[in-house]
């Protein structure tokens, strides 16, 4: 489906479903309202799905991969090399995102967005739009087609993937030197200063945080992405796989399936999401509060409130993986708990 | 074993454990720290059983229940005929508790430690010291001699359910209007003012909180426990569930099994087993920050830091469940995956 046709069929979410919901909930042999956020979160999936008894089987993480031009920089600890080497680790289930995702049952989909290597594995999506995006301070990132490519190959990914069954999706990355473009999206879209939105992402120090700042500062001067244009800030400051995130965020409320946002660059991935579609917000579930300065912003100019505050700033899906079990957690309390009148339980005096 | 006996056998926890987990954590395929209180927790599932390489596979929440006398002073919206009836419920598996121990793969024990109702069914475990404790706000709960063996049939409990295999306990409670001994035993042993740890319990409103504020100051104003004697403040205004939950966490960590704590009243328990056994409380761990007035107190004192925020405050062991689940990643994310060497990743430039 093209961006376009995905957006126009992002609907609200589904009042009487919530409301059916509530009324379960509320007859449910506990003290009312006492699983506090387990219960709003169950509501919230009636209403996404337009179910008032939702089941979450089919469980799905998207976990997208790209390189980033700008870590001729210096702006990370690790070589760029270890996008294409952690593709090969979460295709042989040695990653941290293998290990969260067959904890919680869920199946993972690797997908190359953008990584600067040729990459042939039968197990891996690809959808490389490029090998890696360009060097953010010398010019845009990729052109306003890429851009476009990018989410629609987004949406492609999911609408595939929903074939297979899906009842949720969580959403993670894997590119090393992302978080600066994340962080040039977040300062452009929230209107948050560089320096409030630009962390150590896998560990730089003080000197290394002030030249990312700077990198971040150069990035935004060069190319001027206009924030009222989602695709021109992708396009100058963005990546693919962040582009790619996008496009399975729309996709997946257009589709009415619950979405688990993971930490910091999902979540610049979300903000691009958002101004394209501002409904898509309804269907976005935050997982956790990342360490990874920049994030509460985001989780604020979505007015998000994460389940989960885990420091955790690990990306790849894990805070998704976790948020997704607590969203089947708060299904399974909807659906499977008896009544007072099942149970024979006296209700409140 | 007795708790004289049971105190002596609490030990430290194991430090050459936790060096060798701490190290292996930094050779994951992940940036060091990078997921946070999942890796402090592994490092401390390590210490507490003195194994570098935790597994958690046998989870058990064992759920203790108790009726108080106190609720003849109108301090809860349901009446006390719900703890039976909850009791029922939860051996049929249509509570909260059940679904969610099903979700995190745990299985229940229910301990009867003095419901004030003949409950007869062979899937209870049936540990009652009295049909429910006398009112507090008249005199003692119950007898010394009541208040050591509610502990030693907790231990007692706990040795029994380790033969079945026991990698993890959660602990939980069912009692109407058992907040109310809480409060008085959290006023006691933290020196906290009443009014700052009582709540709303299951939902009452302004005026039967000032009431049971009263109410708990009558029954502290009445008994006079004696702080320094965990004994005695158990004996003066605690409850039979509360005394067996208190012995299960001293059992636990004489045995070197991590304990989970649920909400407010597991909370008062491990405020009695710490003032017993001060070296208990490096094996427990807090599930989640309950909505109970009180609770923040406890964990304050017991200086943990809850794994959840969720808004919940039902008990059963709910918040525990949820909290296993994620020991259990944490623990699964130190064991099962690659290090940079096993993965071909680059380390850290």
């Amino acid at each position: 489906m093209s961006l376009e046709e995905t957006v126009r069929r992002i609907e609200a979410l589904d009042e009487r479903a919530m409301r059916l919901a509530r009324e379960r909930q509320d007859n449910l042999t506990k003290p009312r309202r006492s699983l506090g956020s387990l219960e709003d979160l169950a509501i919230k999936i009636a209403g996404i799905t337009g179910n008032p008894l939702p089941k979450i089987t089919e469980k799905v993480i998207i976990t997208m991969a790209g390189d980033h031009g700008v870590t001729d920089e210096g702006v990370s600890v690790f070589p760029k090399e270890v996008t294409a080497q952690m593709i090969f680790n979460f295709l042989r289930g040695g990653a941290a995102i293998n290990v969260l995702a067959r904890h919680v049952g869920a199946r993972i989909v690797v997908v190359d967005m953008g990584v600067a290597a040729a990459l042939q594995d039968e197990r891996l999506v690809s959808r490389k739009i490029a090998y890696g995006t360009a060097n953010i301070t010398k010019g845009p990132a990729m052109t306003h087609e890429d851009a476009l490519r990018s989410i629609e190959a987004g949406i492609d990914v999911l609408e595939l993937e929903t074939e297979k069954g899906m009842d949720i999706v969580g959403v993670g990355d894997m590119g090393i030197g992302n978080t600066t473009p994340s962080s040039a999206i977040t300062a452009v879209i929230t209107g948050e200063a560089v320096r409030a939105v630009t962390g150590r992402g896998t560990g730089i120090d003080d000197t290394m945080l002030e030249r990312k700042i700077q990198v971040v500062e150069e990035a935004l001067r060069v190319n001027q992405p206009k924030r009222r244009d989602p695709i021109d800030v992708l396009a100058k400051v963005g990546g693919f796989e962040i582009g790619g995130m996008a496009g399975v965020m729309l996709a997946a409320a257009a589709h009415r399936i619950p979405i688990v946002i993971d930490g910091f660059i999902s979540g610049a991935a979300a903000l691009i999401a958002y101004k394209l579609a501002p409904g898509v917000k309804e269907y976005m579930i935050a997982a956790h509060r990342s360490v990874e300065r920049g994030h509460a912003g985001i989780l604020e100019y979505l007015e998000l409130t994460p389940l989960l505050d885990l420091n955790m700033r690990l990306g790849e899906g894990s805070g998704a993986a976790l948020g997704i079990s607590i969203v089947d957690a708060a299904c399974k309390i909807l659906t499977e708990m008896a009544t007072f009148g099942e149970a024979g339980v006296a209700e409140q005096l």
